[in-house]
Formats: structure tokens, sequence, C-alpha cells
């Protein structure tokens, strides 16, 4: 009988919940006509917006510049492409088959096993296994502003270094989505100057994951190495602000040559292929079309996100306000059973066959919280959220607009 | 000052020479007019010789199907044709980024960090990374058949089994190339037999690397997983039988439901891009062409190795007679200088600025043994072979074709 490694069996048992659910609700899909029955997948923060710009476009040919060997960080064209997009110097970037590897690539370089990522909370979930999984780092969880329960808290995230010190613990980096994923928020540069500085008093470096940086669509976006320079280590791809998830094409940026070097070597482990770098170097190498790309995309999302927020203020659900990303943090706290979120998150899957993620996954520091995602078709988002609508409306609990989120946010109608 | 984990320090210090040698050599290439003092690669097994039969294949356009998420081990229809190809279960297979990946994965599903996995010698050197470098697991290299220096020896696997067991190392299986690299050898089945019954009785499972099963141009091919059932896990993948290097489509087939639950877990971490599994899916559609794709790769191999080793005999070089793949094991021990091995390579590649590759990548039990590959433009190989001899007929030694090879191999001109 072969027998499973202790990583691979902790990988199987912690497998994330959110790619599971996805490919479950995935599998039988709502359809109008067809599918009533069927799954409505609010669960994956996949931005379905953009089909319709890239549908047709005919990637580069096979030939020996496509199909051969190339750096397994990144054939320099793509990287040239990438770094004008992001306005960096293409030696620093590493280009690996997806965020999660780029993810897993700068934990890998940053932590042995046992050292520690302090994360702010409420944080993606998959973080759990893209940080940790292989890199055997452990992840420690830092409490959100008080004042609302989801915002960026920097002295939160001091409190939780402080603490580690003391417990002596090792710690090597902060981590953050950046826009927030799941609260779709764009930290404040006043707030990410704070946790910079919080790092820096600790001598820990940070990582940025920063996947939605140009799927902001209110408001500016600061990226954490524009505000810190020489320990910042920024993760972008382009599964959200171009909507092609499946190329799983991930960039790692960092400017320090040592962990540059670090992270090329792990690079060899997950490549990208040299024909979609070829079809990604092609999506960015006319600037002006790219930026007109990506005003479309921000349209979009602002406009699918707005449907969203009224559909959960018509039916009195509270949330706590996005500017950016594919998803809004809805706060289901009214309706919680007695037997807790899971209850409540289960309750929904069987009686709409709406697929949403509930808090725990996101490591939400109280229960009620879900995740609720609103990139893709509208009439879909309109089933789904009339569905859990109605749904709680059943079960009792708050109704109406207008009504104040429970935590409540400085000015804003939630 | 950000320091680097010591998985990522020891990446660093032990890049794959192969990686290296490869990208140096490309860097300025030799070509007959524009720049004769350019470099030559026979470093590198990259098989150059079907870009014609894919030059010019229009990849399928980017839409729905090509973009979005789709189970990270592999899409099902890449999968079922896959399997159609190996003529195995699709369930059993697992299609990461790049047959790297695919090893990287089996060896951490199998092994904890100090774990062994012992490999016959001479072994294709990148396994040092591939099977050890993020899995911690330990390399023990097993010697060769002492009768001609190169040929699988299942008695030496058996006895460094039995030295680990005496000495308490835990050896969770035991890898090899199938076919051989560096050797181009394809091992008989009656070994292979021999093999499995050795790893058998010590417990362990076996990893056959069989990316060159469809590049075997003399005599027939019989992969392990048809030797021995349920303890055998293979790779494969469209490097080498359809030369598409670049693409990093890597495919393990195992047959236990532990370990290929636990391999797609790890495959999380190494997607292959949707929009490249389409490509390859494509490829693969219709059996018949497939099968001619695949008898024309291997007569141009065939006629590639034939040209290579009537250049080698003609300047003396003693070689193993290859029946596969992209290389052959020439035996330069003749010219070994006081200084080693390798000075001798550092001569060749200041003397003739060729790129090949010394036995001590691939753990060679004696130095001097160099590999050649010959799957490139034919008047590349014959410049670059042309070049070798000459300055070894420089150096003295020996010369005259049908000159033995000095280990001896039973009935073949060497």
């Amino acid at each position: 009988m072969t027998r499973v490694s202790r990583q691979a069996s902790r990988l199987v048992a912690d497998t994330p919940a959110i790619a599971e659910a996805h490919f479950r609700a995935e599998a039988y899909p709502y359809h109008p006509r067809l599918r009533r029955d069927g799954w409505l997948n609010l669960g994956t923060a996949e931005n379905r917006l953009l089909a319709d710009l890239h549908t047709g476009q005919r990637p580069p040919p096979l030939g020996e510049a496509t199909t051969r060997y190339a750096p397994l960080y990144g054939t320099a064209e793509l990287r040239e492409r990438v770094a004008g997009h992001l306005g960096v110097d293409a030696e620093d970037l590493v280009v690996v088959a997806g965020a999660t590897a780029a993810l897993d690539v700068i934990a890998s370089v940053l932590c042995d096993p046992g050292d520690g990522i302090v994360v702010p909370t409420p944080y993606y979930g998959a973080f759990d296994t893209d940080l940790a999984g292989r890199s055997g780092a452990r992840l420690l969880p830092a409490p959100p502003d008080p004042a609302d329960g989801y915002g960026l808290w920097p002295e939160g995230v001091r409190r939780v270094l402080a603490q580690a010190r003391r417990a002596g613990t090792v710690v090597r980096a902060v981590a953050l989505a950046s826009p927030g994923n799941p609260t779709g928020s764009v930290h404040p540069a006043a707030l990410l100057r704070e946790l910079a500085a919080v790092a820096a008093e600790f001598g820990v470096d940070l990582i940025a994951d920063e996947i939605y940086a140009g799927s902001v669509f209110e408001g500016d976006f600061t990226s954490l190495r524009e505000i810190d320079g020489p320990r910042v280590h920024t993760v972008w791809g382009f599964a959200k602000d171009f909507g092609l998830s499946g190329l799983k094409a991930g960039v790692l940026h960092t400017p320090d040559p040592d962990v540059r070097e670090a992270a090329r070597a792990l690079a060899y482990f997950a490549p990208l292929s040299t024909h979609t770098q070829a079809v990604l170097a092609e999506l960015l190498a006319e600037p002006v079309r790219v930026t007109a790309f990506l005003a479309e995309n921000r349209r979009r999302l602002g406009i699918s996100y707005e449907r969203a927020a009224g559909l959960l203020r018509a039916y009195g659900i509270p949330y706590a306000p996005a500017r950016a990303g594919c998803s809004v943090w809805a706060d289901l706290g009214a309706w919680l059973p007695p037997a807790g979120e899971r209850a409540l998150w289960r309750d929904i899957l069987d009686g709409t066959r709406v697929s949403i993620l509930p808090g725990e996954a996101f490591h939400a520091p109280r229960p009620g919280w879900f995740r609720v995602c609103h990139s893709l078709d509208a009439a879909l988002v309109a089933e789904a959220l009339t569905r859990l609508g109605r749904f709680l409306d059943g079960k009792g609990g708050p109704r109406g607009e207008g009504r104040q989120h429970t935590a409540g946010t400085a000015g804003s109608l939630v």
C-alpha cells in the first residue's frame, strides 16, 4: 500500500473550500429554460464580464517562438510588456503558472517551515493554501478594524506581531489582498503607509496580492510598492483585470535581488506555457487598447456591483460598501440560526441552490458574513439574489431599504 | 534585509546545470553566415525536428471554454484525449505545468523530507531538482550494469535498497527515465520486470519518467505500468514526442486513488493554461493523424541519431548505442586530462563553442562521459561534431572507425 506524505495528506484535508464549491456549483448550472433547478454560482470571484471582448481573438500560431523552451520565469517579451503595464522594471518580474503559484513562490522564498506570516482578517480564504500549503509557513490572523468589523487595521497587525515576538515565533511577512478580497475595499493609502511602518518596525516583509489592481471601479488605487519600496513583494495576474482566469498567468514583482534569484529558482516548478505567454504579450501590445479595455472592465464591474448592491438593499441585507473587485461582503448575521453560520450556509444551499461562501472561509472575525460574487451575467445575479432575498424573508428577520449596517460604516448607506 | 529561506537558498545553489547551460548557449547561437563564432547547443535534449509539422497550426480562439477556470489537474477533454493516446483511464491522469512539475508532484506525494528515492545511474541530471528540490527527498544513486557502465542494473538497485534498510533510511520509491536519458537506451522488458520485483521485495513504489515513450526509433517500447501495476507512477509530456517543450505540459499517471487525490491537491500549485490544454486536445483529436505524426517523429529522430553516431564513429569517439530519445551518450574518457572531466568540458567549451554536458551532471559512475544531443538541424549537428572531433584529434588520443567501446557492449559496434 502506498502511503501518502504528511504534506500531501495535509493538502488533501485542507483543499480550499472555494475551489471545491466552485466545481460543484458549475457541474449543473442554472439555465432559465433548460435547468431551472440548476445551481447559481455566486461563490467564485471569476470575472466573467469580459468574455465578449476576447471572443474571436486569434492567438498567435504555433511556431518556434511560441513552442520552444524559454526562460522558466517568463519570456523577455511578456515581462517587458507586463513591466510597461505595471510601470516597473522587467528584471524584477517573475512570471509563473497563476497567482496561486506566485504566492506560493514568495512565501516559500521568505519562510522556512514554521515561520509566521501575519494576515489581516477577513482574508482571501485560499491564502491558507497558497501561502502556507507548500512553504510550511503558519498564517497568523490579525483582527480587522473594530469600528466596522472588516476594514484594514494596522494596529491589529502590530499587536499580533508584538505577541508573536513575545512568544518567540519568527514572523517573516505581513500579507494582504489589496484591493481587499472578500470585501472589495480599496485600502486607503494612509492605512497602507501605517501598515508599512508597522512592518518596518518589526523588520518583516510585505506581500501584497494586487490581482484586482485594475478592477477598482470607484476612486483611485495605490500599489503598496509605491508606498514602501525595498521589502514589498506584489503579486498580479490576468484572471481578474482581464477576465482570463483559465490562462493561469501569475506575476511576482520583487525589488530584492536575492528574493528575485530565489523566486526564479522556484518558478522552475510552475512555468507558464510559452504559447500562453505569447497570447498575453499580444494582449498587452498596444497600451491604448489596454487602457480602453481596463476602463471597460471597471465600468462593467461598477455596474455589476451597483446592481447586486441594489438587490441586497431591496431585501434589507446589509453589506460592506465595495469599490473594487468581483464580490460584495454581505452580513447575514441577523438571520444566523443558533446552529451557526455553517447551518445557515447549508440552509441557503439546500433552499435556494445559490452558492455563496460563508465568512468562515475568509477567517471572518464573527459569524454571519458571506461573500457574494457579482461579476457574471446580470440575469443570473438577479435570479440568485432574488432567491436569496426571498429565502431570508421566509425565515423572518430584518427587511427594508436603507437599513444601516450593524457595524456602521461612516457615511455609507449599506 | 530580506533573508531567503533554506529551501530557496538550496535551490539557488543547485540550479540545474542543464537549464543554465541551455540559456547561455542559446543567447548567442551559431549561424553559418551571421555568427560563425556563435554557440552550438548540443546540451539540451529539446526535440527541434518537428517544428515544420506545427508551424502555421492555428490554435483555438480565445473564448469561454479556453479562458475560464477549469479543474486544476487538467480539463476533462485533455485528460480524455491523453488517456486515449496512452491507453489508460482519464481518471488516473493529473495534468500539470510540465514534466518537471509532474515529477515534483509525485515525489512530494510519496516522500516526507529526508525520505529516499533510489535512482539508477547515469540519470537525467535535473532529477536532483525535480524529485528532491521541493519534496525534500534524498536521491540515492544506484550503480549501472558493470558490464557496460551505463545499462539498467536491477541488482545494483537491490543493493542500494538493502544498504538503505540497514542504515535505517526510509526509501519510498525507485525512479528512472524509461527510455533512458542520457543514454537513449530502451530498457529491456525483462530488466524492467526484474526492477519491479526488486521494488516489490522492498515495498517501494516505482516512478518512471516516460517522456520519451513516443520517441523510440528502433524496436518496441513497454511502459513500466504494463509490467507492474498498482504502485507504478508514470510521467509523460508533450516536450519530446511532439516537440512542444515550451508548452510545459506534463502528465502524471497513477492508478492509486490516494496518490491521485494527493497529486490533484498538489496540481493546484502548477496548473496548465486552459488555452494550452485546448491546443493540445486539438492536437490529439484525430488518432490517425497522431499515429502519422509520431511515426514521422521516430523516423526523423532515427535519421538524426544515425547521422550523429556516424560522425562520432568518423572521429573515433565511442558511444553507447541508442534506440530512443534526443541524445547519445559519448565516451571521451580517452581524452580525459589529469585535471579531470570538468577541465575537459571547459576545454571543449572554450576550444569549440560547442555545449555538451559532462557526465558529472548525470551522476555518471566514472568521469569522461558526455551527453550529446542531436535532435536539431542536421547542419548544426554536423558543424558541432566536426568541431568536437577535430578538437579531440588535436589533443591526440584514439582515432579510427570501428573502435570498440572501452566498456564493451555485447555485439554492438560503438
